[in-house]
């Protein structure tokens, strides 16, 4: 039961276990709960990750490098399990003392580098391979304009919208109203700018990959089931950028990185090599003929 | 009344009224809905903003720029009443089109560039004037985790805790819990990472800048009338960090641009010049002797 009419306490306390699908995750404190030291594979980037739309976002621009030819882009991906609290390791917290996902650390540089928040990965990344930010002074910075859109907008999106609508353990007439409109109001911000761009700034760039896995696949029916609550398809030009998006070879394989849930013929828990994602094709098809 | 056992259409559509104090002011579509144009002055930035946390950042930035010497950061800030709708005009749009402050012009570009979203236009001008990003690649890597971190978190304590607490039509124990439990998580992170280091990354930079509005402000009681509800004298790293950065001269003036709610004494709702400041501050004193 949630009461609506309340008075809160002079002081907050918590009280556990008030919290829906993520109350075992979520705490008023940060820092380690236990020791754990992370797994480091052979290359210099190693990422700590889970296929959420924030972990994607990641993925997608290390396939997207590696297509691109930049060898020194590969990189081993670990599977931090947030259900289980992988992300409260002192391990992990050493490298993101926000204890989320996703978190890198580049060894390829002395002292070796930690890099967390979503944004700042994609940005560290593009800086250091010069690529996937435009080069034009006016439109890179269209392209951080919209990479800190995606930054400050996404948390109503996620963490008021999915949460209220999909997570939450009762259904808030008020919560789910006031945060579907600032979805749809998001939904028509990009509608509009897309309708006559290909891209969000001038080329494919770290702006469409940090919105892609928010937006874009909002509007393909991926997220909270509210596809039809929210009207997607009525954003067409969010559509058909969502759509050439998902079409691109990187992008699939960047969503099959870390993912632990969901369609199983998806799932590539670890990647350590591009030939793992023909490993698993393969294992796949060898179990369908099973 | 807010029903908490709720079930929701299959789509959703849009009951006006219902959103507490910024109502009227949120809306589930983009874009203009008026004509307008908006002023500008005589400088070659041109700030279209509101001291509210995120208006803040910017005028803080902008006052120590002109205080370390960058006379070219000399700029005009106009006052954007959100409560008016003027953040839905015409002019103000076409810089921002996601019609929230702050929104920059810079007009000493060919052809003039747009910058919005607090964290792009900061990393704009450090960028621009090589100041308060630190240069070790390191150090700057560490600054942008921070800048990005604060970008991410704030909805949470803004849209979230404040919404909640302070500015929703109905009280609602469980979002007040949700958000509280995350607002006090946030500066637990802060204290931690500030208990054996005098600023976020290395020395004073936009990652200060960006977070001392948001948490600094809260924990020096500025912010929701929650100083006791969230026991923000408990984080006494976040505290001692807070008031280092408040007692800055270009923070106590960067506080006042473009302010036009609370204390009268703080109040300069245009900046055009350094002197505005001594004039603002001798009206005050002549008020005072009258």
């Amino acid at each position: 039961m949630t009461d609506t009419d309340y008075t809160p306490p002079s002081i907050w306390t918590w009280e556990k276990g008030n919290g829906g699908k993520f109350a075992n995750i979520n705490r008023p404190t940060a820092g380690a709960t236990h020791e754990s030291t992370l797994p480091v594979g052979e290359h210099p980037f190693q990422l700590y990750s889970l296929a959420t739309p924030n972990g994607v976002k990641v993925t997608v621009l290390f396939e997207e490098l590696l297509v691109r030819g930049f060898t020194d882009a590969e990189y081993d991906a670990w599977l931090i399990d947030i259900g289980e609290g992988d992300q409260f390791g002192s391990g992990f917290v050493e490298i993101n003392p926000n204890s989320k996902i996703p978190a890198l650390l580049d060894r390829s540089t002395e002292p070796h580098t930690r890099v967390f928040e979503s944004g700042s990965i994609l940005l560290y990344l593009a800086e250091k391979f010069g690529a996937f930010v435009p080069t034009g002074a006016a439109e890179r910075t269209e392209c951080m304009n919209w990479l800190f859109w995606q930054m400050g907008s996404a948390p109503y999106l996620g963490g008021g919208f999915g949460h209220f609508y999909s997570y939450a353990p009762v259904r808030i007439k008020y919560c789910i109203d006031r945060f579907a409109m600032e979805a749809k109001r998001q939904l028509d911000v990009l509608d509009r700018h897309l309708a006559d761009r290909e891209w969000m700034a001038g080329e494919y760039s770290i702006a469409d990959m940090a919105i892609w896995p928010w937006y874009g696949q909002l509007v393909l029916g991926r997220l909270y089931d509210a596809a039809k609550f929210l009207q997607v398809h009525g954003y067409t030009n969010v559509v058909r950028w969502a759509e050439t998006i998902d079409a691109r070879d990187a992008v699939q394989r960047g969503r099959m990185v870390n993912r632990s849930f969901g369609d199983p013929a998806l799932q590539l828990r670890e990647r350590h090599d591009a030939g793992d994602f023909e490993t698993r094709t393969q294992d796949k098809l060898e179990t369908n003929t099973d």
